[in-house]
């Protein structure tokens, strides 16, 4: 039946070919990919909200988004449709994006306002052999890592706090850069290192200036500790560097 | 010192954006590439010669290659300098092709006619959710496999044989499509199925012909014995499906 919509997207992608997730004019993006599939999909001009405006290069598992108007279509409908165009290869139905999932919402419903939360995580390759097949997946890391001491630093991240040491110039003006991380793992995982982390939101370039930062705490070039000052400090000089977009991933949007 | 130099290269690349190892005019191949980075750092015109012609999408993690020139540079001195230039991601110092290894050989030696064998491996993911990030890297077969079935078959390969079954269309007319096959082993790694093989030498899309069929053969299409008169058969069209080039990964040629 022809009517008002409200559709929630959850999508996977490989950000590797991507100039990150939000529409620019003269750039292949993820939002800009999926507006145009939409449009042929529903029959009407589809405008795209994501929950998450990843960078070029970062990766997603469960990003969200929503788009609403008058259609005929069915959620699922759309699921199917939009996976069919985006299998560039049909003999394993698998592209670059997939739609993990269509779900019909109450009008009003919005990918990015309603976002209560999200997790992403980070993969560290820890070991001295870059694996080149890899190399658009995660961040190589040659230097011995102690995850130890990279588990100790994260827990001073937990708790309603000020970060703005970890917000990196160019992003958007932020009213406020008090965030709550709610979580914040360390995890050794054969010859990689994976950073969990989930919180009510993140500034520009958070996650990956906090993982530049555990970096450098997990090589022995700052110790565990010295994340409280960082913190205290609100300078984003005092914290590392920004850890490069491949080892990023959005991992869900929590309602 | 400069003098007349014959290099061996041994080098792994990502298959992903490459038109193939062989050289062609107005396609990016590993061979064009690496051709044109060669003769900047040897400062002579290089023609590089590949032990095998891997197509489209196909990956290496032990091709080789040589050429011969007079130049003043060690091999050393090229390997490093030559990853230099590849490494496109500066901080992690990886790239789409690395040169494994660069080794001087006396004069004559050609890495193709030289060549006494290869190894290559092929990789199924076998399970009902395909991974978008590991789609350029393994052929994704969701139907549940027989991987002990798969094995028997590929016992009937090994030893010298007349393969023109697995002999796809479109390859170079070939004096005689005898081959020996050392070993062909399949094995279950958690979601995947690793097929590897080694051999005097192997006719076009042999390996990925085979794995197609052994594919057919896993998942009960076929029995394992059939292998035998398609063997027999000597008739391409006898055999199954060519196995698509994102799995194949040449791991190393034998001199």
């Amino acid at each position: 039946m022809v009517e008002e919509k409200n559709i929630l997207l959850t999508i996977a992608y490989d950000g590797t070919g991507f100039s990150g997730w939000q529409r620019q004019p003269r750039a292949r993006t993820v939002c800009g990919e999926l507006e145009g599939l939409l449009s042929a999909v529903c029959g009407i001009p589809v405008e795209l909200f994501g929950a998450s405006r990843t960078d070029a290069g970062v990766h997603a598992r469960g990003q969200s988004a929503s788009f609403s108007g008058r259609m005929g279509i069915p959620a699922t409908g759309i699921e199917r449709a939009v996976n069919d165009a985006l299998s560039q290869n049909r003999l394993e139905r698998v592209g670059e994006i997939r739609i993990v999932s269509a779900l019909e919402k109450p009008m009003g419903f919005h990918a990015r306002y309603d976002a209560k939360g999200k997790r992403y995580s980070y993969r560290i390759r820890n070991t001295g052999r870059a694996d080149l097949f890899l190399r658009n997946y995660c961040y190589q890391v040659a230097e011995p890592l102690d995850a130890d001491a990279m588990q100790e630093a994260a827990s001073f991240l937990v708790g309603e706090q000020d970060f703005r040491c970890f917000l990196s110039a160019g992003g958007n003006p932020q009213k406020t850069t008090v965030r709550r991380i709610d979580s914040c793992s360390v995890e050794k995982q054969d010859d990689e290192i994976v950073l969990t982390v989930s919180g009510t939101g993140f500034l520009y370039h958070m996650v990956r200036n906090i993982t530049g930062t555990l970096v450098e705490i997990g090589s022995g070039k700052r110790l565990p500790a010295e994340i409280k000052r960082i913190l205290e400090s609100r300078e984003r000089s005092k914290a590392g560097h920004t850890a490069p977009p491949q080892g990023l991933y959005l991992e869900e949007v929590y309602y």
